[in-house]
């Protein structure tokens, strides 16, 4: 993803990367910039100066990285305290410590929407197929019910078919919701009965991914995004498409996404707010 | 748990029982009444009154039957397209509409707390230790945002650590959510940096699950539970402990709980609303 917005913002100006070393998962070095390190702030700051980057842009995820940047990364932190305290709050706390420090520095944090607006999902039909008078409904019911949930920080998505609340996302992750969604739809008498009384009968389909913005939401922290993957998994919880707030959501590989959504026969719908 | 509550009702009054071919998990012999058929209705209703039975609990579930059991159930069945509109809606349609008939025919359905109150939890402390103040932040937020979701008709649970929403349950149950909680903190950043970089450093714990009625509730169809087994997967999930809404929420074997909650350092805790 990285790569993708880099690619995008090339278009529009000037890019730097500055791979976090042991979690970039590929090679920059077309860009300018240098690799940097994990916890060490001071060194970033005088490296992005250094190139004279004045705009940054916070990419990709630190969550799942080899065992041996993370073996260095706390070997070279004196205060493991503080870091320890940063990370009491979770993802979007450190994140948030991040751009604090980064602006106390004189640089500007701004979201990928900013540097490449292109790859935000726009309004409409996104897809060939587009949703139906039931999927709409869902849709309403989903929208509504995010953006109840807006004071508590949480729900990015939620899946609703036949006018009935599914899964709603807390900090699990979209992909997750759907391996849920597809989990509970296999089980149960309902799909019992209909694989084992009448072999014709095909799974039970319907519903809709809803994914848009939390109120408020930083979207220099945490940006709602949905790709082939997130495609796939919705074809297979069974759902008939995918809909997300235009101009808030992102959209990864955007023809890849399109393309998956015609091949699965699922509708994707871009909702304006 | 039918025979929980058959045991504790019949403190009360005269009880029968009328399991259900092919789901009932244990021998009822020992009270007044006879097995039934799944989708018998007339059967069922003529079986109830032959007995002299007028007041009906529903108990137990019917998700995961024998697979002999649903075979000759749909063989059983003429109209197949009638139960299938049935099964559309979900557990609590079926359940509804067999409220209904029931009712058409003459007896009275009631949630399990008329005929056995003492089942259902009390107030205040219901096990040896308390919650401190940031358990009760947490509850606090858990139980707001429950209350929000009420006219979505989804969310009997959540689970709320630092006042930060880590699960929403919708139709996945409440063991679910905490295994995806258990597993969210197993994984990441945060645990493995503590884990690898100072093993003396425990599981990072804390937080709550809340447990209520839906705003609306029909208690005869969906009772909110707990049990033994929900103090065991709260502990897993690093939980403080686990706070259910007093009055609206059974508890499923209250010593063997109790003595969970005591033996796991977790608290219990009944709220009033």
């Amino acid at each position: 993803m990285p790569a993708e917005v880099a690619a995008a913002a090339a278009r529009h100006g000037p890019v730097f990367v500055f791979p976090l070393r042991g979690f970039a998962d590929r090679d920059y070095s077309a860009y300018r910039g240098e690799s940097i390190r994990l916890f060490d702030p001071v060194g970033t700051v005088e490296a992005v100066k250094r190139h004279g980057a004045s705009v940054v842009v916070l990419l990709g995820g630190v969550v799942k990285p080899s065992a041996g940047a993370v073996l260095e990364t706390v070997k070279a932190t004196r205060r493991r305290e503080e870091i320890e305290a940063l990370l009491e709050g979770g993802d979007d706390n450190v994140l948030r410590g991040v751009i604090r420090f980064l602006e106390s520095q004189g640089l500007t944090v701004v979201g990928l929407d900013s540097v490449a607006p292109e790859l935000m999902a726009g309004a409409g039909a996104l897809s060939s197929a587009r949703p139906d008078t039931a999927s709409l409904d869902d849709l309403a019911i989903g929208r509504s019910m995010i953006a109840t949930l807006g004071p508590f920080d949480v729900g990015q998505a939620a899946v609703v078919s036949g006018k009935r609340v599914l899964g709603i996302e807390a900090v699990e992750g979209t992909d997750a919701m759907l391996r849920r969604v597809r989990d509970q739809r296999r089980s149960g008498l309902i799909g019992f009965i209909r694989r084992r009384g009448r072999a014709a009968v095909a799974e039970r389909q319907g519903g809709v991914l809803v994914k848009m913005a939390k109120p408020g939401q930083d979207r220099r922290v945490d940006l709602p995004a949905i790709g082939p993957r997130t495609l796939r998994n919705a074809a297979l919880a069974g759902l008939a498409g995918v809909a997300v707030e235009a101009g808030q959501v992102l959209i990864i590989e955007r023809e890849k996404t399109r393309e998956t959504a015609d091949r699965l026969g699922l509708w994707l719908w871009g909702f304006e707010t």
